[in-house]
């Protein structure tokens, strides 16, 4: 149950049948691997990958190194939310570390990256200390600082509470020198089984924001959102060159198309697309009887606009992975697939108008 | 080259690893194998998978045996077109009649099926002949004989020449009387490299309509359409339970995501997809001395509403893919996922209203 697809293979194939799935699966026959200056002695999981483009005449190449992280929570979720929240912030600015050593220019965290995952107990008030300012809590201060220290924009998926008292799930995007510049609420709110998160916040009203930074056009899908081929085409038409995808998901609801719809998106859009999960277990006491439990498999990866992937972080460590994009390959696809010029945007938007007119109003 | 994924990992892992591989790719840990009457002396591929909904108290399960015929073509391109197309005919009547042995009661054939994919080779007069009429052209009397014969609902991808002149690419529905009840011409067309054909004919003018047949309603998304989201969404919105998608395919265009843009489809959509792509060589003469070749490489496949899907078909050999759903599936995975609740059409709708009028006026 704890291998994913991308162990299996390795450790089950070798040689041309390897290079043979290799390149259907992945989209190339070996990976290009980075050679990274990081020991072995980490106590997560550190992995690079290279997806370069075509060269091109008129254009340099414009190389990016982005960088994810997955990790798991450190304390029990009964322990006082301060040292669960410092603990989680000691393990992440260990990656980070790790990060800047090897040259990371973007990096993004899983979402609500800051606390365990506890929106799976439909309780509120007593986690609500873990929401905060997007703008100035104690995230967004902790990554400001680290983000400054080594010229990194980075994105962090937290619980938002605004000035008015009011929940979003949101990601807030830090610029290279430290700055906020911006935050991205999420746009669609799951409601699966029994998990909902529609009782503690709102689906998000800040549209397909791309924040224009230092290094790369970037957005951001949260969790759900990758499920909405609407969400990840509005990105795209707001000239996203990156869209993360930060998530907090269980092998119940997907594995099987945790490498499928980001993947998809990635093509379909031009754009790369970084999918990232958390691991590890969370235990939640509810009421005064009930246990809850839940696994997150991890698994983060990244896929080109040609739609060669690579492989995944493991399913059960924290890990950090990193990867060196270009730029340039999101035109070169579009020019090479011309998904715009096919788009008939204009015969959509009639359609949606019409569906919604005979759907949703009080004629029917 | 010439091997799938699929037969990669069947001849390569077994035991506790093909377990663990298979319920990561495909969903579950040993395909549903249906019993098949047929002898192992067909010169084409079979192969029956089984892909089960849950059961529902108040509905019966809705079960509808689905076939795909992928085939190549038989006889070498300059031979006289007549002979050309009932050597197809006679391959394809052979591979029907083992699909209404199996009990099949709704076939789909690959995109202009009966007739090689010219459409690589720029060239348009001398080839004029294979085109035909929709509603009583030689293809669609053919298979209405056989679906009258066979009680079989069939769907026939032909080039199509309307009654004044105009060509399409078409798809066209039989019901199981043999009776034509309508047509569905290709939304998008695709100008990807060299491959263009848009000097053929224009974009598709019959929307995203659903045929309510006796055994399910259906749609068609001809080959190209499937890079392009909001055709499969619109398809879904109007109702389809099942989305075919005919093709013509060579590995040099997407060999590496014909299993993700299909299959993201039937997960975002709740519907069944039926991926169809024809196979073997084809060479063309082009003016007195260029030639073409272009090589498909089959792999057609089923995918089911929660994302779990059929291995494929050979990437060489003729095949039938014959497929037992139950319909039920659809609405169990829309009430399990939520998208249609979640989906905020009438933001997007807005949405692609102002990027339209922001970039396609002379304002700009």
């Amino acid at each position: 149950m704890n291998k994913s697809i991308d162990s299996l293979i390795k450790n089950n194939l070798s040689g041309k049948v390897l290079e043979d799935f290799n390149r259907i699966y992945y989209g190339k026959k070996h990976h290009s691997v980075l050679v990274l200056d990081s020991t072995n002695e980490l106590d997560f999981e550190i992995a690079g990958y290279s997806l370069p483009a075509e060269k091109e005449q008129l254009r340099q190449p414009r190389i990016v190194r982005l960088g994810l992280i997955q990790h798991s929570i450190v304390l029990t979720t009964d322990s006082p939310i301060i040292d669960q929240r410092q603990a989680i912030f000691d393990k992440v600015r260990n990656i980070i570390n790790a990060a800047a050593l090897e040259g990371v220019q973007i990096l993004c965290l899983q979402e609500t990256w800051s606390m365990p995952f506890f929106l799976c107990t439909k309780e509120r008030t007593k986690w609500g200390e873990f929401a905060e300012s997007a703008e100035y809590g104690p995230s967004t201060l902790f990554l400001s600082e680290l983000a400054a220290k080594y010229k990194m924009v980075i994105i962090s998926p937290i619980l938002e509470v605004d000035d008015e008292g009011v929940w979003w799930n949101t990601a807030v995007i830090i610029n290279e020198k430290g700055e906020y510049i911006g935050k991205h609420r999420k746009n669609h709110l799951p409601s699966v089984g029994s998990f909902s998160e529609m009782s503690y916040y709102c689906p998000g009203n800040t549209g397909h924001m791309v924040f224009d930074t230092k290094y790369a056009k970037l957005a951001v899908n949260i969790c759900y959102g990758r499920h909405h081929a609407l969400n990840w085409l509005m990105f795209g038409l707001n000239g996203a060159e990156i869209v993360f995808n930060p998530s907090a998901t269980i092998s119940e609801f997907g594995e099987t198309f945790w490498g499928i719809e980001a993947r998809n998106a990635a093509i379909a859009n031009n754009y790369f697309t970084c999918s990232i999960n958390r691991v590890g277990k969370e235990e939640f006491t509810v009421g005064s009887e009930n246990n809850i439990t839940r696994s997150y498999y991890g698994s983060s990866y990244i896929t080109a606009p040609d739609g060669c992937r690579t492989p995944s972080l493991s399913k059960t460590r924290d890990g950090l992975l990193i990867t060196e994009i270009d730029l340039n390959m999101c035109r070169q696809l579009k020019d090479q697939w011309g998904f715009s010029m096919t788009s008939r945007l204009d015969m959509y938007a009639e359609n949606l108008i019409s569906y919604i007119t005979n759907h949703c109003t009080n004629n029917q």
